[in-house]
């Protein structure tokens, strides 16, 4: 393995998945669905098999659906953008994050994380040989600690990466936080990097997109994809919108990373993108009724567990359990009690950081939610 | 846009695709057919999204497709390989090149390239940070220049990279180039990077996997995809095999790349590796077919034809009819004849080598074919 991968581990969401299989545990771990996507956006996709839409997409996308994440970004930020020089579709977020990473960063640039982070952050800006600078959100509120961060833009610091809602925590960054980051820089010629996948899944308060600040159009590339947003997570739809001067950079590592992208996909997904305000409703609706259901039972099983204003995760603190560590209690969870969280630790430059919480996933049918939380009440 | 991408320009298959559209011309560029996959492999892929596959696969793939993929390379090849640990699913052929490159090249590492090559190779060498070696392959016959190739391995090389039927000329490695090649890597203890999507549309000779050869399996990563042999370019399904400890680099970059490849698609592409051999033969007649009338009536037309032995490709002099270079020609016969054909200088290091030759594909109805080749007669 080359040397800028060297540190990485088989990622954690792929190992828990296998022993959950193994254990026949309840997977309240990788961030899957255990129900189907809309059948209006599987109609779609059959439709498009069975027009013939099977060979080569255009590149950065086919112009229909180009054009749709266009319109919903204009729907969702007030931005009206052109979506042939601005919008660039991605084999899902991943791709979009690689993209950004290896077609915008030089070696010796810094970009800023905060920690607790979804993991391909990291390895990709290893690919592009940034150094990354780690600022760490603190339980309960995982505020963004603003002189930290200050202090750690210097005149290297090439790019901010934000991820709201945020996984793991399901903190939104507030209007506040996102405004001073944004005059931060403003201020110092940063760039921002945002990672939007969980938008839609936004319960106590209102999504902000960076890029809908003022002066941040131009400094911020938004990623996004369909698989939360319409349950369709094995599709590997996603995209990135960003002014031209980054677009570029952006198209230019995903035309070597990948080429283009399913090109009957992306035909469904330009019908759900179209899909009616009544769609994201109900979706809000159904989540925070499964949400409800795992918080209650976290607390009623003895979890001391974080307030999460967004996505589909909830964090919790394990240490009333006594186990070690995220990982030993992850362990036990799955041999012992029949059920499958993510040892945060992963999340973290330091590991230890992580080391009292877990994270647990909702986006499972009801009656999956209250057996697992049976399962914990009776064995924990 | 990051410096290692700087040289590069917007791929060429999509930029002839936009003006074709843009010129109402007959694509004969970039490789895709204009007829449709086999209905077996479409009626796959809306069974498994009926069925609700579609949320996120294991990262190095289903376990049928794994399986599936195993089995095809044992009959194709004889060897016997583990699908757990030897196969891994990509986004196309391109990604499983990228996840190569990013997961066993290192910065400094010299990769030996032969021009004509497809571009992804040399810029995802450029996201590695590897030096590349590059050997000219020459009309007529592009035979590998022995000599010159071993002069050319040093101590730093850490790789070959080899596509066959290869992709501008349809040359194919004969067994004499392939064992001496194979000598070479044992001797200096080098790896093989082979492409090999246009496998099955081997015309002239059989085609012959690198992995195959006594002592190569252990040391080669052998890519493939679905889209040329079941004519579904815009599904994006390849994978790559390679023995265990070369699999984990390249398991660990896709997993940074994209995660996981569209599920639904993967377990139609399951259904349509294990095809009869009759569609492989059937397809394989059908393509002699296609070639048989464009090189004939290229040759009526007036170019000198170079042998082509795979892939769906012919490559041709065009200088008889006066223009400058390939690009002035391609240029010509998009406006003024109505037919769009590939440059072959952006498949050169030095685009100067490729400024006689310009590429034809034949994957295109029989029809088509021969409109193409009446106006060419026409016009040019
Ligand atoms: C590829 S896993 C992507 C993110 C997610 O679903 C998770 O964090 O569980
Ligand atoms: C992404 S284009 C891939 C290869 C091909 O089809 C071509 O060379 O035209």
């Amino acid at each position: 393995v080359a040397k800028r991968l060297e540190k990485f581990k088989t990622t954690i969401f792929t190992q828990m998945s296998m022993l959950a299989i193994k254990h026949g545990a309840i997977n309240l771990g990788q961030g899957f669905p255990n129900f189907d996507g809309p059948d209006f956006v599987k109609e779609a996709a059959i439709q498009a098999i069975k027009d013939g839409k099977n060979q080569y997409a255009r590149g950065y996308g086919v112009p229909d659906f180009n054009n749709a994440i266009a319109a919903r970004f204009k729907k969702d930020t007030g931005l009206v953008i052109d979506p042939e020089k601005e919008v660039t579709v991605t084999s899902g977020c991943t791709e979009a994050i690689a993209a950004t990473m290896l077609g915008l960063i030089n070696p010796g640039d810094e970009v800023i994380l905060f920690a607790p982070f979804y993991d391909s952050y990291e390895a990709t800006l290893s690919m592009a040989g940034a150094k990354v600078k780690c600022i760490t959100l603190r339980p309960p509120d995982f505020a963004v600690p603003i002189d930290e961060l200050k202090s750690t833009i210097s005149k290297n610091t090439r790019a901010i990466l934000i991820n709201t809602p945020h996984n793991p925590t399901g903190k939104m960054f507030t209007r506040e936080e996102l405004n001073t980051i944004a005059s931060l820089c403003i201020e110092n010629d940063v760039l921002v990097f945002t990672d939007e996948v969980y938008d839609k899944l936004a319960f106590e308060m209102d999504h902000i997109s960076m890029a809908s600040l003022p002066g941040m159009y131009e400094r911020t590339v938004t990623m996004n994809s369909l698989g939360k947003t319409f349950s369709l997570t094995g599709w590997k739809i996603g995209w990135a919108i960003a002014p031209p001067h980054l677009a570029w950079g952006v198209r230019q590592a995903h035309s070597f990373l990948t080429f283009a992208t399913s090109t009957p996909m992306q035909y469904a997904a330009t019908v759900a993108l179209q899909a009616p305000d009544s769609y994201f409703a109900e979706l809000k609706r159904d989540y925070m009724a499964k949400k409800a259901i795992l918080v209650q039972g976290l607390k009623d099983v003895g979890f001391k567990v974080f307030p999460s204003s967004g996505t589909y995760f909830v964090v919790v603190d394990h240490t009333p359990f006594g186990l070690e560590n995220d990982i030993a209690f992850c362990e036990y969870l799955i041999k012992e009690v029949g059920v499958v969280a993510i040892p945060t630790s992963v999340f973290y430059l330091n590991p230890d950081d992580g080391k009292n919480l877990v994270r647990f996933t909702f986006c499972k049918d009801e009656e999956t939610l209250r057996s697992a939380v049976e399962r914990m009440k009776e064995k924990l």
